[in-house]
């Protein structure tokens, strides 16, 4: 990989998270399936804040977590999003920009609000997402600056934005550009149901556009339709440069041709909200392969990052994770 | 004390908290000093802001932290506060009323922004906070409604409003409406800074007007300018009907007439942020003494509550304080 002024660019939905923890009974009476990740529309998003408790509100998205944690490690990180000229959006950029990463994307003027992602997390830890999309639908290949995503050793962009026609264009654009300037390309598969919706495009994409693929168990197991774990593996090792699988506690699996790397989590007191969990661990991932360090240590600073985030409230880390990966021998 | 239909009505500056964790260098560089809470313009918030990392919103406001807690634990709680109807503000009407605290002041649809307060926490966990009152400035008498103020067994009300005049008078007149249905009013000094700038009307306003005073180690000496913590206390008890003075982890000291209830802190394993600890051991200990409960069990809740919110970011609790209590054997 050449030299590059960008380490990692990340494209994403800017979302402002709001949390709030809430009793099982809740997820239930509203219908939902713990762990997933609705998309709702403002009627619903209005009726589920009435009824939420008290939140706090923390800019997330899962790119803009990634780009976060990037820039964290001591990386150059840059974002691709859309907010809205208003306080949620001006407190996203806000916070992409306090931590070095460069963020340009213009607000919307008008149109909906900056988008929110009511965020329900229970008991346990685990998190169930209602994502409001607002301002994200205005984000298309207007914003894909082609200088920017010149300059980025990894174009990193999540499934999420499949959803919309337009977001993916700009995502395939953005892939187009990045490998004519001998970039590498990137993506999480976000989210199981979302592969649901999108199997077919995934995996044309993945085939001919992607270098590096983030996933979990289930969103792996859902894009080839199998229930093996292995299985899914073995097809992801032909369909891809590299894969990156996350297994929550039980570690990840790192596939590149015909290396395979299993390495465990990085051990946690109390799993607080697991929210950003897949986005941390793609940034020390990244930032570990754009300083071309081996896979495994790669994966290690991913678990690092991980770790950390899903020990408090929130999808940033609130400890400089360069620091962090220092005080554990890991840089 | 007569049956009443609300517990505590709490009157204060309704802010949103910005909080970000920073280094000592950070406080020094802006010229603050450590613990202090500042009144700041919209020039300085913005350069401030600028200068700070990523940050989290939490709905805060000293009197709005006390009604959560009061709610919290059970008990019915009021406020009256001011905000703007934009984004910040929509989400603090929800923060407080998604706990059931009763707020029904109207929002201000022109002039300054919801107020924020800028929240610095040092690796120790002590806070500095640099307040923009934005649309607090809006609070008057108007908003001073007749009979919530009857209605409730006690109106409680932050030191930091005295710091307009406007919401001075406010003050004034809800203690006075208070009194004339023979309820109880109450007061805490909020900031030794805040007690330096108003030190003789406040002294005018506890021998005249305050059944029930929260103070500070700090808040208290500055009030009667002297060093010694017992002269403040011996001062006190022949200026206001009840005095509740905290002092960190020494614990309280509860004063009425001849009686003196000195009380423990409650352990805390690690105090990740200060903020919210005095709002809450009021919200305890007003919950305690509106079920008539004896005063050093009413310092107990308090105490707990203080624990509570100081072992994690943010000043409202995080858990249900009236389960909280039943745990630990004081409710």
């Amino acid at each position: 990989m050449s030299q590059s002024p960008i380490d990692v660019l990340c494209i994403g939905n800017a979302i402002v998270d709001v949390i709030a923890r809430v009793e099982d009974s809740f997820v239930a009476r509203h219908g939902l399936v713990k762990g997933s990740m609705n998309l709702i529309d403002e009627a619903r998003a209005e009726s589920l804040y009435a009824d939420m408790g008290q939140a706090i509100e923390v800019s997330g998205g899962s790119a803009g977590n990634t780009a976060a944690g990037v820039a964290s490690f001591g990386g150059k990180a840059a974002y691709f999003g859309k907010v809205k000229a208003d306080q949620l959006g001006v407190i996203y950029r806000h916070d992409m920009r306090s931590q070095g990463v460069k963020f340009e994307s213009i607000a919307a003027t008008e149109g909906p609000a900056t988008a929110r992602s009511f965020i329900l997390v229970t008991p346990e830890g685990e998190r169930t997402m209602n994502t409001y999309l607002g301002a994200c639908v205005n984000l298309t290949t207007a914003d894909i600056d082609e200088q920017t995503v010149g300059d980025a050793a990894v174009t990193y962009m999540e499934g999420y934005l499949w959803d919309r026609p337009e977001a993916k264009e700009a995502f395939k654009l953005a892939a187009k550009m990045s490998h004519a300037q001998k970039r590498r390309t990137s993506i999480t598969l976000s989210d199981s149901f979302c592969v649901e919706r999108h199997r077919d495009s995934f995996l044309d994409l993945i085939r001919n556009g992607i270098d590096i693929v983030f996933a979990n168990e289930s969103e792996i197991k859902s894009l080839y339709k199998t229930q093996s774990f292995d299985g899914a593996l073995q097809a992801i090792r032909k369909d891809c440069a590299i894969a990156v699988l996350t297994r929550s506690e039980h570690g990840c699996v790192v596939v590149k041709g015909d290396e395979t790397h299993a390495l465990p989590a990085f051990p946690v007191a109390k799993v607080v909200d697991v929210t950003g969990a897949g986005d941390l661990f793609a940034a020390g991932f990244l930032f570990g392969f754009t300083r071309q360090m081996p896979l495994p240590a790669c994966a290690q600073l991913g678990a690092l990052a991980a770790s950390e985030v899903i020990s408090h409230i929130g999808a940033r880390p609130e400890v400089k994770l360069n620091a962090h990966a220092r005080a554990v021998g890991l840089l």
